[in-house]
């Protein structure tokens, strides 16, 4: 390159890129917010792999590209990226869009930084405190404690730790040698996190021991008794319950108030992910799904699920006021911490936390919250129960459809039966064919871009959907077509 | 509430939405990328922490707010967080602004995805894919594996999970319990994130044992090599070095060359925490700086800090071509990573993580290389290390500074010392009162909103400035600005 580095000028144009910005910020606007939120437009776009990196050209070479290139790039990452925001995306727990809570987004990623001090994220600080608070309320505590975390498996394997370190602080320094075997419990129906955070907190996932569940997928407090006891017996040191409000596939809420009866009687940790349901909290109507979470020492709660604040924001909180949460994670950096600032340092929560670089995930909630009040979040929740409802109701009505359980919250289980194997249940290869069901299914409709839910086996039950119903996006009409799409794409099997 | 739930329409008016999200965004263009760039205007707008949250008025309510009160709030977050893309932000790692990142994470965040499945995010599982397989390209890989992670941290950790679970694949289900006394070496000099994680992964903090360094920072190999002997001979077992490019304060980098012999002598996982240096790999004139780095079995690198690719962007590098981070991460969640999907599953990479929900960070990294190639990073590599060597020379000519190193990277480390202690080196307060120089320069700069920087003690050298430059937003002009204006406000110390 014959470029002279001059030093007296910034090497960045802001005209220039300010244009830039400008013009990518009109193509999301039409390809993601108008037509990706549009039920006539294709909720995805599939190619295969190899064509699809063909189309995007995605190799980083030595030379820069024009200004017009680069919008056809941004308009390409639109065009073949799912859009989430649409109406018939009923795949996973992020559908839906709101716009207060993307101006958040947009505004935290031009502030751009990092929540660690009060010097650098004045406002952050404050306001990831506010917001806390106001989670544990609807929790049931005054007070407390807490941090936004990457994810809810992060949170959960927070608490995890927590756990273990309230009940042998020696574990920081010295490690789990020093220490007797440790177990925890949780149902078979939690998530995947809580044994990936027992490898990691180098616990073992042998030591994560499965609580018995009913049809429904509540664990039973009866067993966790029973299992306590039988680890004790072993020579086991039982250190933590985590139970779950809204299971990923079953939505299931386990019985919190008399888990919390067997965590007291045995001196147990009480974790509640709630990731995926803490959001009922917010609706009188439907809150008593988590009775007893009051009783609980820590909760995993995700608003970027149910309440569309947008991935990622994922909170743990805490019971706990005797700063447990800095004392088990801080290591007191010289370079960041410093105690001779010129105000309170205790306003550096950084150190609570085992990120350094700490996103400011906080913002995205807060705005929404005010744009829509607490009525506006709990109206949320409460459409989300009644269209599921109405779904539900409807499936039942229909043949060909079959659902695994009443749904508890807004998960709705069900296999479609093709016409071909109604009255067939008897025949030896029924369950065969009717795990090849789905997949077929979920391929057509994203060859044809028209939808999109996905599909699971559980234990003994060949592969059935899921189809969670929460976007604030969604209407009557959508789940019409969800009823009409799904017997259309599957009837000929 | 007297508003009755209409399940025939989405709860979210897009006209009313959009028009929201382009009023923000104007405000944010404004506030944020013009007023907060400009040098004229302040780097921050200091408040007492009581009278900012009665200006902001934080509370969350339970009716929700109008749009021009909403559009208000957005004002306000903007004027009271720092600007961290000013030019006179020098107080970390993520100074400065580029335009094309800042539409990619835009883009980002409109997606909402998550980074776990081909199925909802083709588009950048193919891209991540692409940008890793470049930045391994650059360490001098030509295969491996690698991850972007939230945080440098948990690259550390996984770094360090993965070094463990190699040497002991019975950890994951067994626990420690299981294994012998595992120690880890690493210089005091490294970053918190490594005790943070020995902790955390129930090593422990006394397991991790410091190497010494010499007066520029660097780890001494010599001395490594002896500690491990001697941890060997009181029976515990090694198994990581974690070396760092880039320390955090002074910017060394340790000799890898040198490190990479005695990790292979002893068997043992080299990590790399080169979170902060990584960058200068782009750079033909100074990728020397980590010569040895392709000997090393794990990579930590920050995009998000020397390249201003925007908080977060970070990635763990992987020589390992034996899917070992799957191996080592995976828990074959049923319901994500169905094995009769239509497509390769292998593209369903979201069990090499330890997340769920993982957002999507090539995106901005991919568009801003794409925008400015290779040869515009290594640019901006080498005109940061150009700026620091114009402060440093400028620094040794100017009375009452003094410099603790040469400069290695673009730290620079210096103490300010006034009038009134200059030739005061020998008097007995000498230490005490230069030790209090520092933090009373910080309050002014920020009361008065001028510029930010850093300070710290390390080890037996009390209070300094460190000075990060390498936004590509600075000029001569700011430089020269920085020197006097420590001048102007300390000369009366």
């Amino acid at each position: 390159s014959c470029h002279v580095l001059d030093l007296n000028e910034p090497i960045i144009d802001h005209a220039e890129g300010q244009l830039f910005l400008n013009e990518a910020f009109k193509i999301l606007m039409e390809e993601v917010l108008c037509k990706g939120t549009d039920a006539k437009q294709k909720v995805c776009r599939y190619e295969e792999p190899e064509v699809l990196a063909k189309i995007l050209d995605l190799e980083l070479r030595e030379a820069g590209e024009p200004h017009e290139k680069l919008l056809q790039r941004v308009r390409d990452v639109a065009t073949y990226s799912v859009k989430t925001c649409h109406p018939r995306f009923f795949n996973q727990q992020f559908s839906g869009v709101d716009y207060h809570s993307l101006a958040g987004r947009f505004l935290s990623e031009s502030l751009n930084t990092n929540l660690f001090t009060y010097e650098v994220a004045p406002v952050f600080v404050l306001m990831e405190n506010e917001v806390l608070r106001a989670l544990r309320f609807l929790v049931g505590w005054t007070e407390g404690d807490g941090l936004f975390c990457p994810g809810g498996s992060t949170s959960n394997m927070f608490a995890m730790n927590l756990a273990r370190y309230q009940l042998y602080p020696d574990v920081k320094t010295k490690g789990l040698w020093s220490l007797p075997q440790l177990v925890l419990f949780t149902s078979p129906e939690s998530h995947y996190s809580v044994k990936k955070g027992a490898a990691f907190l180098g616990i073992g996932t042998d030591n994560v021991i499965l609580v018995d569940v009913d049809d429904g997928g509540h664990m039973i407090p009866e067993d966790l008794e029973e299992k306590i006891k039988s680890a004790i017996a072993q020579g086991a040191v039982p250190f933590l319950v985590s139970c779950t409000s809204g299971t990923t596939v079953q939505g299931a809420f386990d019985p919190l108030d008399r888990i919390a009866d067997v965590c007291e009687k045995h001196n147990l940790w009480m974790h509640v992910d709630a990731a995926w349901g803490g959001s009922v909290l917010f609706s009188k109507q439907h809150r008593h799904l988590m009775k007893g979470v009051e009783r609980a020492n820590s909760v995993a709660w995700n608003p970027h699920k149910m309440l569309t604040a947008g991935l990622q924001c994922s909170v743990l909180l805490l019971q706990d006021t005797t700063n447990l949460l800095k004392k088990c994670h801080s290591a007191h950096a010289s370079y960041l911490f410093q105690q001779d600032k010129f105000y309170d340092v205790d306003l550096d929560i950084g150190d609570k936390s085992l990120q350094c670089s700490r996103k400011v995930d906080c913002l995205k909630l807060w705005l929404m919250w005010k744009a829509v009040g607490s009525s506006g979040l709990a109206e949320r929740v409460n459409k989300a129960f009644s269209n599921v409802r109405y779904l539900t109701e409807k499936m039942k009505k229909t043949e060909g459809f079959k659902i695994l359980n009443e749904p508890e919250f807004v998960n709705l289980c069900f296999w479609y039966i093709p016409p071909s194997l109604r009255g067939k249940e008897l025949n030896e290869d029924y369950q065969d064919r009717l795990a090849k069901v789905a997949p077929v299914i979920k391929e057509r409709m994203m060859r044809q871009g028209s939808m999109m839910v996905g599909y699971q086996p559980l234990g003994n039950k060949v592969n059935f959907f899921r189809v969670t119903v929460f976007s604030p996006l969604v209407s009557t009409k959508d789940l019409d077509f969800f009823l009409d799409e799904i017997e259309r794409l599957g009837r000929d099997l």
